[in-house]
């Protein structure tokens, strides 16, 4: 991966010399990981417009770095922003870019009283915006981590019966997954049923899945840090006709998404394909968060698909698209697919990473 | 647990008071947790110095905020910072602290512009150190993530033998915790086998176990939003003389480390007790992090125990007590447990919460 290391942070260090800058200080440690595979909770980069990279970190990780990136400088110590801080003061630098989306107060405080003479600027989200396309070895590992994810919830869909709790079914999602050789989980797994399911975010519960529920599964698998991000929603028995009919306007919601993602369009676009269709049929005030995100090394990554999102996709964007219905007392609706964006401008069903079929199963 | 939270309140407000502020903003998720128990992803809280605090959270969580909390006031928004920036101008506040160790310095451009007219002051770790003491309910929780850590340890000992690589073992951990309930992972788990386990923060890989390793598992399960930590490191077979030695005495610092952690200790008194001994035998400089740290609702809080940590130790304060010795290219040696710091005074094991024996066990 070195090679791969070696260019992502050239096209850093362009960003940096366009900017007028002598060096960025990258804290964010996705973003450190990014351009120099180090996967560690102490870390952080200093990117110059020219010449090496310094890579700092604490003793806990140095022989990892040494090992993984034997070509960059090494700084080890534990408080990294006043060691960076003094060692730009010490080469002279005039102006530094911080990560100011990422940096805390009270870090830039130490950061500025180190680098004494120079001058801060903020470096907006430079690195975020060269992650959101995504190279071969990228997609393969967030394919491998939605493909773990799929087969998961497929192997356990004859399980899914009334009797068992929300707590075992999101429990022994994460163990499959596992199983399945995950490198970890994405994020804790929301499984919500009947009345629940209208909380988007609800924890699973000592809660008894009964026959009439409808039962939403939102999880994920991460492979060589990349993190998958799906959901589906299961009926326990025979749909009622009101459940059946949120059922299907949010599949049709999704697919007008799906359909609308492609290289070119622009984001607030894609999700209003999906949620004017929602707002149609009635249920506008019932949709009230975006329609999707990117996925990577963070789990929501830019680009934000969301009401009046501004820019474009392009190809080699993986993103969710995830429409929900979400009705007060009585339940919900989510189905969320990671696409990858199609360089062909093909749409479709070509660029699904999660494979488990999109049909209301009752089970 | 609402009486509980309005107490934890109670203090906060007391803190603003004392600082001679109209109000704090609290971002730092897990001390909105700790205020309020509302678990999401997306939160702040005003606590004003008298009247009642205000919790911000988008729409994902309202109906659970509402649920939990009904006795808070509740403000709906996505972008929290600017919304409650506009809620201090409102209300005319002349003074607010704000989290500095915590706020990006975007967040507080954003929280400036909005809240015209009204200093911004930073609050330091305040909230932090109201969680440093815990009360029954948080020490049961605790205890509940530490007993399913270590039975989960305890149950795949026989397991651990040669052939399995590391990830396998990491991965049999975990599930195994979930198993028995756990709520989740406290942290990705380590296992770090024969020449590795000199690398701290290894992260396991496709390593073979193999005859004569040392094999370093440092895991945790979480509880009801409370982590627990701990580290075993066993042989594969009769350890050599140098593996023995190396472990008698990290298992000989562990020991002093306890019987070092009593309320009143000094925090660097307690890592002393643990270090010097490990610097009397000759290897100082292969025990280069810091001792322990505090745990609860973050892996990693306050106190931090370390070389020349200020401050001192109160009963019911849960820590981890985690020396090691790393030797490059050969291996390593850790033993982390987690106490609670006892109230009587007395020493030894009566606090502590992991309780898998600390003998080297020859797998």
């Amino acid at each position: 991966m070195s090679d791969t290391h070696a260019a992502r942070r050239d096209r850093a260090q362009q960003r940096v010399a366009a900017l007028d800058a002598d060096a960025a200080l990258i804290t964010h440690l996705p973003n450190v990981r990014y351009l120099t595979g180090l996967d560690s909770s102490n870390a952080a980069l200093l990117v110059p417009a020219t010449g090496g990279c310094v890579l700092g970190t604490d003793s806990r990780y140095t022989l990892a770095a040494q090992r993984d990136s034997p070509e960059l400088e090494l700084l080890t110590e534990r408080f990294l922003v006043p060691a960076f801080g003094a060692l730009v003061a010490e080469r002279g630098y005039s102006r530094l870019l911080f990560e100011a989306q990422h940096m805390t107060v009270a870090s830039h405080q130490k950061l500025a009283a180190e680098a004494d003479g120079v001058e801060l600027a903020p470096f907006g989200r430079e690195i975020e915006e060269l992650r959101i396309v995504k190279d071969d070895g990228e997609l393969a590992l967030l394919g491998a981590a939605c493909r773990i994810s799929s087969e998961a919830l497929e192997q356990l869909l004859p399980t899914i019966r009334p009797g068992i709790t929300e707590r075992q079914l999101a429990t022994a999602v994460e163990r499959r997954m596992v199983d399945l050789r995950a490198d970890g989980i994405a994020f804790d797994t929301i499984v919500a049923s009947g009345p629940n399911g209208a909380l988007p975010h609800y924890r699973p519960g000592e809660r008894v899945l009964a026959r009439g529920d409808l039962v939403t599964i939102d999880f994920g698998a991460t492979s060589g840090g990349y993190h998958a991000d799906m959901t589906r929603t299961v009926s326990l028995g025979e749909p009622a006709q009101w459940q059946r009919e949120i059922y299907d306007l949010v599949a049709r919601a999704q697919q007008a998404g799906i359909d609308a993602a492609r290289p070119g369009a622009g984001l607030g676009d894609v999700d209003a394909a999906a949620r004017d269709l929602i707002g149609e049929a009635g249920y506008g005030g019932h949709f009230k968060h975006g329609l999707g995100h990117g996925v990577g090394l963070e789990v929501h990554e830019a680009p934000m698909i969301g009401y009046g999102s501004e820019g474009r996709l392009a190809a080699r964007v993986p993103v969710t698209i995830e429409p929900g219905l979400y009705l007060p007392g009585r339940g919900g609706v989510r189905i969320e697919d990671v696409i990858v964006v199609n360089g062909d401008g093909s749409s479709g069903t070509a660029g699904l990473l999660t494979t488990t079929t999109r049909e209301l199963l009752a089970l």
